[in-house]
């Protein structure tokens, strides 16, 4: 037709080949809104995390090229191995259809993670990509954010406790906490509440990290959450979860997308598992 | 932290000022894969469409600078007026949140407009922005989109009817078609099916072309359809669409957002609306 | 070769249809050491900005959809007209190439216009490219260039007359002009040295205007200069400038660059020459 | 002014952090207009490339963070250390201002190098960015640049040596030279025109490659002229050239920007010159 030529206004928008692509997903206004009218556990609540997981791993089985995700309180972080070609390294097409697939889930999966609550609101998440030169800096970043996710924890960890144990009004609580280094604020919880913060499941302190195992003893359709960093623990029917395949993941044969929690910081996280960052 | 230097590759994506920002969603796979597991009528399902307008609704809901939708088939156009400084008009930041909350909008309320039947998986959509300096080639995209539902709509419902109704196979359909002009279907439409084509609803004809009304009846927290274009019909009570309104949109006094279901390439449309494109 | 992929990382960079292309030139490092060095008359040099007119009359030569020109100081102006289609519009190709020509001709005709002074070094520009979607604001930015002109202008006269003439130092003569407003400067100059700001040459006070105009007595193969704004007034044998044409300039028939010295803040400029914005 | 807010339609344009730069210059037009009416001696003219390389060597004196470049025929690429933050890595303020140097460069010195011969225009060059995420792929880069100088050099040889003593007409010679190989092109060169290819100067078949090499006997501000790789060769006062030293280059001490004529394809170019990759 003759209003056709407005696709010329269509650019073009490839990312640069051979670089390393990490997207990350954040909610939108979780920290007032969204925990508040779902009465979020405070500083944690173990069914939003496991959501966020599945909503994770959804992404993960519908991107192959994904090598890695990571995420805590109301974000996710996926890197693309470097040389993907995943719908042409279009920079909006990938980034929309991943921040897409990852809200669909979440919502999808609410009432399994929130049995007897209903979503009050659709929710919504942001999402961007940033481009990673080298395997440096793209562990750079993930332990940037393994690294807020320790600060963040500890921190509400111990407001919280000061909060719903100490009856201290939260603006006592940061009052309490300003100025502290790690040391003492594990000392404070240690000393006024008898809480070790070792001990705080490592779920909360070390974020979810996602990666693709080999499979041993369960089918493939199901990703497996493995509490630390795997090891040899053998991983149990009621650890796992039913992936949706829609049938476009060209899945490499017997593996299988497993959450972990454990640290990705030290270099044992990533020698154990050259895939990630190879080719 | 010694990492968070890894900021610095995030890069500003700001859109031109002053200049039309057009935002396209698409389903993912909705040919083969959504329509069939989910059953859809064919060529159109009244509920998918009713649930594609009430997802574009909550957009315009969140989004107050958006002045015009139209949505056809599995897409939904959105317009936002040329002065938006919406997110400091960065790309990704829209981009993003758009697509994320049509999709959870859509997702969310299913179970409203597909009573009795499950959504087999998660649904997804990718977005793209479009930047388009006139008003005249504003006009010409959504004059596009609308004729290519004209086209696809009449293509479709001829080709239907001959399989349907006609007992014919898909590829006899498509060669019965082929190289037939708009008055050849609708001649073999009469002929053959009895069907006048202008008695399919303009909901089918036209598409869904969501702007904002000024409020006569009723209040401000329902989006209404109306069928056609308006005029001075009266809303009735089962037209609405009840509105989740999450207190952010500063909505204008008295207007609320409508479905129609008429003709936007004529300059009727516009001439009626001038706030679609002013300022 | 094998080594041929490496061309995959040369991304696209098209400018977006149908919007004005304003390219602009500034000269490096012309404040201290360019001027300094060539001992350029203060505070304008008359033959520096006839060599600046000269190197922006040769890219107008080379590419014919730039329907407009503005210069002053060290800096230059270029609109394309909005339709055009040069170098596919490729922001790096259009944008480079205008600044080499640029400099080259400034190098090439130093000597034209200096004659008995070499040239030091080779000077070099940098250029940007900018998107202006609206015939307004392209107006409102040559209207921003020239009211910088004039107000640097009578800065600069008020301050060198003070230095020059009235013997204070530089520090004295900022000090004096600081927080003074333009009738302030004008009386200054008047009372303190009898210098009427009007008779400031226009070239000094409005910068250079470089159009088309319709050709009159000359030959095509020459750029006219006019002082003030054209009218009627016929252009001198020795008011031109040959132009090396190298052939590629598909100049539309009995056109020439005009080099005027007049205001294109009021309308009068833009309603004489529709050309300019048209298409 | 009320006209500033025009400032605000220009759009950063930041490159990917820590990522290697690469920046291709190209002669405008010189394969028929320039170097025909110049009548530059074929298939190589030496004069013309050493203007080239000087105008290269004026651009890393310019920009010390340009660790290597390569040059041939009518182009010169440069490479900036991955670490550079010239002008904030902005993308249009690095690329204007290396092809302006250059191209004033490149006029300023043409008298020098063409004694006799008049520049006939002010000629230009085009510029592009292109940026490479890691060692292999610059190696590459500039592998494809020396394979292409290689390939065309030999076939211009033979090309030409049909023509200027063979006495063929040019579709004749180019006839001859179809589908031709390499061992068969050093084949005709020998047996019909008694060339040796190796002999031909090394300029001519590898290109120029500058680097910055220590100085030894000759003050900082020549750039030397080296045939083949330098090694231990002692640099002679008559393969100097003098450098326009703008007092801006913060240049290292004791080294000097050298032009060599040799093989960087191999490792050893590399391995004798970690610099050039290094940070
Ligand atoms: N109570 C509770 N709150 C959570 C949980 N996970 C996340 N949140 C909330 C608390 C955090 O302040 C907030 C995430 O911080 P953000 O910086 O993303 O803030 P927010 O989403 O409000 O703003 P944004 O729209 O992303 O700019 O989400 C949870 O498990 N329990
Ligand atoms: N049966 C049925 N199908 C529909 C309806 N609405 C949309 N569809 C299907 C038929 C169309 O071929 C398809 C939309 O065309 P697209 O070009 O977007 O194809 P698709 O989504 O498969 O591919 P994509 O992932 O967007 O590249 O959606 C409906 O109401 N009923
Ligand atoms: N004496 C003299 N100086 C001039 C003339 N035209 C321009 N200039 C100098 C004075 C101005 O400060 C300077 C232009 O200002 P810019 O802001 O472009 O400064 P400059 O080029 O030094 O810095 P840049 O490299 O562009 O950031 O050029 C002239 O005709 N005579
Ligand atoms: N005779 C002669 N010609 C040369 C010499 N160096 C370069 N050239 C000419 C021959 C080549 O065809 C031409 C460079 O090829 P290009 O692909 O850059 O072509 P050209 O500059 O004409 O087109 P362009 O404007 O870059 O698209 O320059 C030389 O030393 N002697
Ligand atoms: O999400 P972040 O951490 O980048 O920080 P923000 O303050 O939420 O800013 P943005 O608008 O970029 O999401
Ligand atoms: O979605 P369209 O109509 O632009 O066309 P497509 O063939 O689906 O292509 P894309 O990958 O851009 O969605
Ligand atoms: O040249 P301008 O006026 O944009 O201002 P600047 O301070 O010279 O900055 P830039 O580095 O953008 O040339
Ligand atoms: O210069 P090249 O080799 O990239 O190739 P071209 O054909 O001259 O194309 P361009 O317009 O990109 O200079
Ligand atoms: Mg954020
Ligand atoms: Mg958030
Ligand atoms: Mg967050
Ligand atoms: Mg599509
Ligand atoms: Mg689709
Ligand atoms: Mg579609
Ligand atoms: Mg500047
Ligand atoms: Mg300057
Ligand atoms: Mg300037
Ligand atoms: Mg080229
Ligand atoms: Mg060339
Ligand atoms: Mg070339």
């Amino acid at each position: 037709t003759r209003f056709a030529y407005v696709r010329n206004f269509e650019l073009p928008d490839p990312l640069l080949p051979d670089t390393y692509i990490v997207l990350r997903i954040d909610g939108h206004s979780f920290h007032r809104q969204f925990s508040e009218e779902h009465e979020l556990a405070k500083p944690n609540d173990v069914r939003a995390l496991k959501l966020m997981d599945e909503a994770a791993s959804s992404v993960m089985e519908m991107f192959t090229d994904i090598t890695l995700a990571f995420g805590e309180s109301d974000e996710f972080s996926f890197l693309f191995k470097k040389s993907t070609n995943v719908y042409n390294r279009r920079n909006a097409k990938i980034l929309t259809t991943v921040v897409s697939q990852f809200t669909s889930s979440y919502v999808f999966n609410w009432a399994k993670h929130f049995p007897g609550v209903s979503l009050k609101y659709p929710p919504s998440f942001d999402g961007r990509i940033v481009l990673y030169p080298t395997e440096k800096v793209v562990r750079d970043y993930f332990s940037w954010r393994q690294a807020d996710t320790h600060i963040n924890n500890l921190y509400n960890t111990a407001f919280w406790a000061l909060v719903q144990e100490g009856k201290q009004t939260t603006t006592q609580a940061h009052e309490a906490l300003r100025g502290t280094n790690s040391a003492q604020k594990n000392q404070l919880l240690f000393e006024r509440f008898g809480i070790n913060y070792n001990d705080v499941p490592e779920r909360m302190r070390k974020g979810s990290v996602i990666v693709r195992e080999e499979a041993r003893d369960l089918p493939l359709s199901v990703a497996s959450f493995v509490d630390g960093c795997g090891g040899d623990k053998v991983v149990k029917e009621e650890d796992t979860l039913e992936v949706k395949d829609k049938g476009k993941g060209r899945k490499r044969a017997s593996t299988r997308v497993t959450v972990l929690h454990c640290d990705l910081i030290r270099d044992e996280f990533w020698d154990e598992r050259p895939y990630i960052l190879s080719e």
